[in-house]
């Protein structure tokens, strides 16, 4: 792709950690407990070779600079991070209690808020350490953290929806007919790192009735003739993820699958169309789920109508019941209505979508229509 | 490889499941909960496409039948997994609270054992659900769990050892001074599918001054004639973990080269037998570490001389100074002590052991002298 992004800076990754501690605060918590994953990647710029049983913790708060511990072993690692010129690091040596190491970072009587993915060994020990303490989850507390992304952060969903548009627009010239589905799966994975991506997180391809599971991958069934066959696939492009599906049909559909289609399609864009600043994520997800209820399928939608994306494919604000958030622009999420027919086959269209001041804006735009493969 | 292991069946893991059940009632907890993972997978044979936000939870305990929570969009896939047979599913769908669903399931005055990699999100919720139960983590109360292997788990340990044996045949031959880490750190993840891994974790090159950080994976820097390389590598052969390391020289080693390896080889050696049935694995470590540091080094030896391995790289027990626990035949482990110049190189020998009546027994036996390569 053309776009070489701008490098996340130190002073980016200082702001970023500015707004937690404050978010922190305005929640009335004391601070913010972040292990390795995505935020602390979102945060520092750091991620070790791999998320072990060794703690790892960086301590955001409004009382003082952000602090960084780490295994001695890992502290090299740490230190080379572009974010770690703003943070104070430390370490702890293996046969050290870590907890004890990381208990005279933290407020024996403060309350936290705990990065999502956080491994219960880790909150554990940090508990029984400090059982004057409270914890809370990200995702209750914090939840639009990473939610609204930057000029940088959008540039970058922007090239990884292009480059899994690249990728629908050549896997539709292939042949489905004759292939099994873990085929089609190896030319989607090989493409979307072809137009970019450095990683690859899913290549669904859901023929006939797999297509019907909505959590199918791809198996050993060869793909027929006369078959619908759902691909939602993604992974990451400069650190931020592509995630689209579309539903195409092995040779003439039949008017069942063009009515299933059709109605997906409408609920799909009923949906887009509610997207604008301020309305509740519910609302988004209602919005589908009546285009598909008045249709006679409600019972047949069997998950939310979708998910925000950023560093991980799904992570806040999600498009579901019960989600009362407003839409704020800047944020990135899926819209992916589906049917699912069990012992026959499934529809899902699914695009990331980001919120402007006028209203949503597709990452994805390749044709909505019920394409005709081989 | 020749070998083709036996699947796991049903019984198996209806056996796993009682044990897990019985060792929580020995320890004086109600039961164990476990989610997408390590634990999870050992226990049922099911492992979720992606492992999310969306609560997926396993009920152990003495009182009932396994039980098992998915998202209902996650239930076929769970269905097929082999233990579900003798597991009782039940779901929640989106837009319900998944922690009162499955507070249905949970005792809300019993103390329960977490499994280490549960998020934080999850554990959080359950515990502000239950706040009269009790919450351990696996690693604290039950660590010894999966650590001592059946003979199908050490046929797939001994099948993994053998083809990473097969890779560093390989690697020596080929050249390396002029070609960047990274060239070679490819080749080693290639070897190492060729060979029958299905999964590739770790492919380090540290060559030089890189090789002191013990923790560097691979970069851009080009290799030198005169360099020490330090190889460390591994991933996953029928479910199970390989993991070895060896360092060699490009060219001719200087005598302060020489003699680091012996000493990290003689630690090596001098670790390996110590092991027998009822030591205690701070010992192991104790054992390497002597070596070390009576040859004037020990500052220079930074980490813990080993940890365990099965469907993880790093599980119970670690070979640690505090951990008083003893070793079983049928543990596996890594015995792995290393010297770390910094600025300069590193020296790092590890081979996967596992313990039987008589012994040690290595899985890697490759070539444990300073090895020259181009």
């Amino acid at each position: 792709m053309a776009l070489t992004p701008i490098p996340f800076t130190a002073e980016d990754f200082r702001a970023r950690m500015r707004r937690a501690a404050l978010d922190a605060s305005a929640e009335g918590l004391d601070g913010m407990l972040v292990t390795p994953g995505p935020d602390l990647l979102w945060l520092t710029g750091y991620q070790p070779t791999a998320i072990t049983e060794r703690l790892t913790l960086l301590v955001l708060g409004t009382d003082a600079d952000p602090r960084l511990l780490v295994p001695e072993l890992e502290r090299p690692d740490a230190e080379s991070a572009v974010g770690s010129e703003v943070v104070t690091i430390s370490d702890w040596r293996d046969g050290d209690d870590p907890y004890e190491v990381a208990g005279r970072l933290l407020d024996p009587t403060a309350s936290y808020a705990v990065s999502d993915s956080t491994w219960a060994m880790h909150l554990l020990g940090l508990q029984r350490l400090l059982d004057g303490a409270q914890f809370y989850s990200v995702t209750e507390r914090l939840p639009m953290l990473r939610a609204v992304k930057d000029e940088n952060e959008l540039a970058r969903m922007a090239a990884a929806g292009a480059a899994a548009d690249a990728v629908f627009g050549e896997i539709v010239k292939t042949r489905f007919s004759g292939r099994k589905e873990t085929d089609v799966a190896a030319d989607l994975a090989r493409l979307l790192r072809e137009f970019g991506h450095e990683q690859v997180d899913f290549t669904v391809v859901g023929s006939g009735p797999n297509g019907a599971n909505p959590h199918h991958e791809a198996g050993d069934r060869t793909i027929l003739t006369g078959d619908m066959v759902v691909l939602d696939f993604g992974g990451l492009m400069y650190g931020y993820g592509s995630d689209t599906s579309r539903t195409v049909c092995v040779g003439e559909p039949t008017s069942q699958m063009r009515e299933v289609h059709d109605i997906v399609r409408a609920a799909q864009q009923a949906a887009f169309e509610a997207v604008r600043p301020g309305v509740e994520c519910q609302e988004i997800d209602r919005t589908a789920r009546r285009v598909i209820t008045e249709a006679g399928y409600g019972e047949r939608f069997i998950h939310r109508t979708g998910h925000g994306i950023g560093m991980t494919t799904h992570e806040p604000p999600y498009m579901v019941a019960g989600e009362e958030r407003p839409t704020v622009p800047g944020m990135c999420f899926s819209i992916e209505p589906g049917i699912y027919i069990p012992g026959s086959f499934g529809v899902r269209i699914e695009d990331i979508v980001t919120v402007t001041a006028d209203g949503g804006k597709r990452f994805n735009n390749t044709d909505r229509g019920l394409v005709i493969v081989e």
